[in-house]
């Protein structure tokens, strides 16, 4: 290996110590005191490998290792050092870490590369404080407004904008944060996969193909309460035994294609007597793909499944679409690049998608982007358990390692 | 007709008028000043119907019209006038009003019979005080012990021994209450239907053919909780997409034979995010049917339902059963001299079960058994829209009048 291990591994420690809570878990909201000290550790690390390093006045934080042509794009590495309520120490720091790795590695062994390489921890990706996320790279892509930072507030109704300035940041310098697109080659992240794909595959790093599209429903169905033991199963129009029929309908839509998937997360049932007939019941409908297209033919299958058995059973239905989010694909280019560098490691190459949202799905609409994640124990995340072997750690930077000096 | 119908719908309408709760129903809970009111009126009809009268010490208000053979046994017609906290004026207050109509019409036309005839209003058939109910036909068939009446208690931590004390009855005569079978030749009642089978067959008046067993169970379902967009569908192993095929199974198994009815009326899912597969899941099945080996015969079906599904799909379950009442039967004499009356009205006759339970449940391990059903509109009880037309109320009367005098 090129990289050192047990530094990297050392740092995933140290920086999982910055901002312990009372449950034992980590909480780093963005503009408070805890991502603070996390970010300032961060800034010792790059100050240590070396790197030039800024803030710009969201706090996103970069730390950079000039390429020998200053005329050509940066390679963006990056992703962030915030997290959830009582999360985990890999989400989003991993990233930080094994780009810092990677461009220490790079500066110890006297290698030059034509481009830059600059590291990033982007601020707020989580999303815990303001429930809105990816501010950072947001803001670094021009995607957030002046008002996105006064209309979003917590829970004590700071808004972000309050927030930043507590921290000593600018709001009214938002527009010094966007860069131009023609700035920058490519952005690549590190991250625990969050799910069991590889760990079920008995693999440690697995190329990423594109971040999916979501869509929330809200399915309400209306039948009509009814005693349960004088009325006949032929007179009923009972919402719970026709919203079973539809959980049944959208797993099976799902199963379908390789990918897909949907969930039904909440439900509940009206009036909720043992021995009454619900008269209504509601649940959501969590669907993701990559595909746009196949997303909105899966809302077709199961509007017309939600139909047929609505009309069958004689309720009335309503479907809300309560979120959208399209899909993002991510380059062909890098992911080969990525597949070659997990070959060399002796690695069987999984190709798979990412389920959930991150900074590269922001970056992937402004510049070509590249996403390595890595095997995540029992696909837990978001909790203190969360957890990815030293090994697989090591492993996910050297083939970012090799990445970065095939694209840089 | 043989029956006065007026002066019976204006008996139904009056006594409709006793205990009128804020919300336009009717609650007339066990011993209380509401029951008492509507026991004192009922008294009154008694009297204008030239009845002998007592009341027992929980509270049954009996009216007797003797017989021609002193030693001859008892024909007895009743039901209850309690209700149910904002219930109807139907439920019960029927079968006590057609009972006295049907005796005063005999007393009027000078007809006697072998046997006395007497009607019974029964205290607390509905149980909404003590959550014990039929407690006045269980004291009456000596079901009922000492200890019922002081480990029962209301919201107010009062017993019902303190509660029939408030209202001058004495809880240590209860066995005075108790009578012998052989005193009683059988026991007819007459009730609202509170189910649809009537109405769906434009009949006014049905013939029950007993009244059915129930179980109650809970299941619950422990599968893993997963990230919705990071869980592959093969990885998952979700409590709700199994509780959904569950439900249908269930659903099906009881429309398999008529008159089987089975009834998810609860269920909860945790922890309920709309992007959380859901870790466990825990639903109610109420089951119901008059033939008790044939509910034997369902559960086992259920239980190995869910078992395969659980199986499948790598949840673990438990069922337990919350509750259990065995069906009862009536009386295959009776109910052909009630077809018999129905069939001398022009009426097509309608056997059904009753899928809910009444003191004619628990006189029949008592005595032989009979019921008549009226039409309900929209199959509704329980509420203050609960209805049955004066013509069905004057027809069931007309019915249980043509049986009485066949029976006694």
């Amino acid at each position: 290996m090129d990289i050192n291990e047990q530094r990297l591994w050392n740092r995933i420690n140290e920086l999982g110590r910055v901002g312990v809570d009372v449950n034992g878990g980590l909480t780093r909201l963005s503009f408070t005191d805890e991502e603070r000290a996390a970010k300032q550790l961060v800034r010792k690390y790059m100050i240590d490998a070396g790197l030039q390093i800024r803030e710009d006045e969201i706090g996103n934080l970069f730390g950079k290792l000039p390429g020998n042509n200053p005329n050509a794009k940066t390679v963006l590495i990056g992703s962030h050092v915030d997290t959830v309520l009582n999360g985990g120490m890999f989400d989003g720091a991993l990233g930080v870490l094994i780009g810092i790795e990677v461009l220490q590695t790079l500066r110890e062994k006297g290698l030059t590369t034509e481009n830059s390489v600059e590291v990033v921890a982007f601020t707020d990706e989580e999303g815990t404080r303001f429930s809105t996320g990816m501010i950072g790279s947001k803001a670094f892509t021009g995607q957030l407004t002046s008002d996105d930072l006064t209309n979003n507030f917590d829970k004590q109704g700071i808004s972000i904008a309050e927030a930043m300035t507590s921290q000593g940041y600018s709001p009214n310098k938002l527009e010094t944060v966007k860069v131009e697109p023609e700035s920058i080659k490519c952005f690549l992240e590190v991250h625990i996969e969050q799910g069991k794909i590889l760990e079920s595959n008995s693999v440690a790093v697995g190329s990423v193909t594109g971040i999916v599209g979501v869509r929330w429903l809200r399915v309400k169905l209306q039948g009509e309460a009814g005693h349960a033991g004088t009325t006949p199963m032929p007179l009923r129009r009972d919402p719970l035994a026709a919203a079973a029929e539809m959980i049944t309908v959208v797993e099976n839509l799902a199963k379908v294609q390789e990918g897909t998937v949907a969930t039904v997360g909440q439900l509940s049932v009206n009036p909720g007597g043992v021995n009454i007939i619900p008269s209504d019941v509601e649940f959501t409908i969590d669907l993701r793909d990559l595909s746009d297209e196949l997303l909105e033919q899966l809302l077709v299958g199961i509007s017309s499944g939600v139909d047929s058995i609505c009309s069958k059973r004689g309720i009335t239905y309503t479907i809300e679409e309560l979120h959208k989010l399209s899909g993002v694909s991510c380059s062909n280019e890098i992911k080969e690049e990525i597949n070659t560098s997990i070959e060399k490691q002796g690695l069987e190459v999984i190709e798979l998608p990412s389920g959930a949202g991150h900074d590269a799905m922001v970056m992937a609409t402004f510049t070509e982007t590249g996403m390595i994640f890595l095997r995540t124990k029992d696909g837990i995340s978001h909790r203190p358990e969360e957890w990815a072997d030293k090994e697989d750690v090591s492993m996910g930077a050297q083939v970012l390692y090799d990445t970065v000096l095939n694209l840089a």
